[in-house]
């Protein structure tokens, strides 16, 4: 079947103990390998042993070279992912009304380097390693025999793809696809801009957030600061608030929240084009501050400054809410809730204010986190009541 | 007005920096305001230099012998409560539609030492501390003003009085208290034992996550182990739930989960008496198994001790699922979400499951957590998918 890969004892342990990612040391005759197996081979992995461990795919030229997909001896083929994806779908269908979700979360659903977004009958597929672009054929056929979409997009242009060896490109490879593309979700339209908008076209992760947010609502003045396409705004409209600020520097976006706030006939949505640092300030006397800014620490290294720079910003965030709520965000994965508390809630003390934290969040179910792969876990929330 | 307390420049620096214990060895001439202050008596609190800083209650028994109540200088009277109660009121009241929750959460309120939970028309008050305590009069009279309930209930029994110097008590202050008491909460009847239960008689703080497990459990097998008067459960049941199995060793909580399915007209609980560490093995083939253990860890030095029966539970509970979902809580504040996490996941993975976390949650909004009092942020639920 597969080529052999034989791992260190720490390299066993690790797999063991429920590690997905294997780095180059603990792969034994890892030179040899290297120089026998093409960049994204699916591999057969052994203890120091020889005894079975799993189905993984390995690529040299990435620091964790091996991926785990799986603890069983099985062929990794359409019939494979049919049943991975089959138990996805179990899960979501679950939890969600709709059929609007992540049906893959790569680590989180034991697929290491696959994301799979479902928008109504549209499914955007991306793939962050060369061990599943070599596999996309039969993912996209095990994609049609499980979901049967009317089209299928493959949105590979996601920057860490140049690490392993991948080009950027975006593919439609069954059917046609509206762009944007008009979804439901919650009663509320949204526009996905699939093929020409920011990773899968829209960020399915803050469905439980935006649900949050329509809670405190009613009657508010709200700012929904890094709004893309609107996602926290259009709940907050939906759920009654006086008047929502849209506020983004890309008018692209800004475009799709105009024609949103029209196709969903909201009224008091005020878009704003602007850099959130320089004009959030003006908004005094807001109800509800939503920041949902881009990860400000991408790398370790830039760890010190990123952090600043959210200090920064929830500075600003803090000042607008004489009582009432902020909504902080990160998506770094770097950053832990913990801190995120502490930057929001120590941002507002600073000014004088008394502080709650009502909400604290991570990850929705459509986005599962696999405990042994901690870098999975990028996204936060925090709420606090000021007064 | 009230006597005047120095703080050490330490204590001049945790007062700035938000914190609302201040310790012993932070108050400068400790040994005199012992001697001449009252237990739980109203001070000034100053800084070194004798600048006004707040008001709070001293009670040199304890190590955290200074608690803050507010940072203007203003009498703690009935009025001061009554503005803290609306403020409190009117934040749940965004949230909430029934007339149910904690109306005041301690520290996360900034009130420390006061809960106060709402029963639609009764209000039960726990004071943990002899500053509480003294106040007692005016903050019940502040409780009639702003909610005018029927009832008014002093349970204080809780077991830290004894700390304080402070008596275990139950009182019905106003009015009259049907025990247990019939509330609803999302269109589910339940039963609080307003006198004769834990703590004020229900556990609010799972409102959130008892949401979440309803997600999950239509047409399931679902386990309501240390099930209480039901929460959990009924949830489960008014979802559609299959069957659900309601554990617990309490014949006095489980006869209250017998009348509430009556009361409720549900079919397919069944009670079942019993330690949940000897019995919840029998339940195999759960699609659902919530955990909502008591704090096993509640000091310290208990902390090693605690976790070893932490993990001796998840291991029990992760095992009666083969693929389903185990909700896993904790309301130890020593234990953090990331240890749970990684007992609930590590439990499964050792019975060679996959695991994927796919929710994460700790306070709901109406137990607000104060950032510079970590303490109080106790509980943590964890749900794991297993496959």
């Amino acid at each position: 079947m597969y080529p052999k890969l034989k791992l260190s004892k720490k390299g066993a342990y690790l797999f063991l103990k429920g590690g997905l990612w294997i780095p180059r040391d603990c792969i034994l005759e890892f030179s040899k390998a290297k120089a026998e197996l093409e960049p994204g081979s699916l591999v057969k992995i052994l203890s120091p042993e020889s005894h079975f461990l799993g189905i993984g795919y390995f690529n040299p030229e990435v620091y964790y070279c091996l991926k785990v997909l799986t603890k069983e001896d099985v062929l990794i083929d359409k019939k494979f992912f049919v049943e991975r994806f089959k138990r996805c779908l179990e899960l979501r269908k679950e939890f969600y009304k709709e059929r609007v979700f992540r049906l893959v979360f790569a680590e989180g659903d034991y697929l290491p380097g696959l994301i799979v977004d479902v928008f109504e009958s549209v499914v955007v597929i991306q793939s962050h390693t060369k061990g599943i672009e070599n596999l996309l054929r039969v993912i996209i056929e095990a994609i049609e025999e499980v979901l049967n979409p009317n089209a299928v997009v493959l949105k590979n242009d996601h920057s860490k793809r140049s690490e392993e060896g991948l080009k950027s490109y975006v593919k439609v490879v069954k059917g046609e696809v509206k762009d944007p593309l008009c979804i439901e979700i919650d009663e509320i339209k949204f526009l996905v801009p699939i093929l020409s908008g920011q990773k899968t076209g829209f960020f399915l992760d803050q469905r439980e957030n935006r649900r949050f947010v329509a809670r405190f609502s009613k009657d508010k003045v709200v700012i929904d600061a890094f709004c893309y396409t609107g996602g926290f705004g259009f709940y907050a409209l939906k759920a009654g608030a006086k008047r929502v600020f849209f506020l983004d520097r890309s008018s692209f976006a800004l475009e799709l929240v105009e024609e949103g706030l029209k196709l969903n006939r909201f009224s008091g949505g005020i878009v704003v084009e602007g850099d959130v640092f320089n004009n959030l300030r003006q908004f005094t006397r807001s109800d509800l501050v939503v920041v949902d800014p881009p990860a400000f620490i991408k790398t370790k290294k830039a760890f010190k400054e990123g952090i600043k720079k959210y200090k920064r910003l929830y500075q600003i965030a803090t000042s607008v809410v004489e009582k009432g709520c902020v909504l902080g965000c990160s998506c770094s994965s770097f950053l832990s809730l913990e801190t995120l508390k502490d930057i929001v809630s120590t941002s507002a003390l600073s000014q004088g204010k008394n502080v709650s934290v009502i909400y604290q969040f991570k990850h929705p179910l459509d986005h599962p986190i696999n405990t042994w792969v901690p870098e999975t876990e990028y996204l936060k929330a925090v709420m606090v009541y000021l007064f």
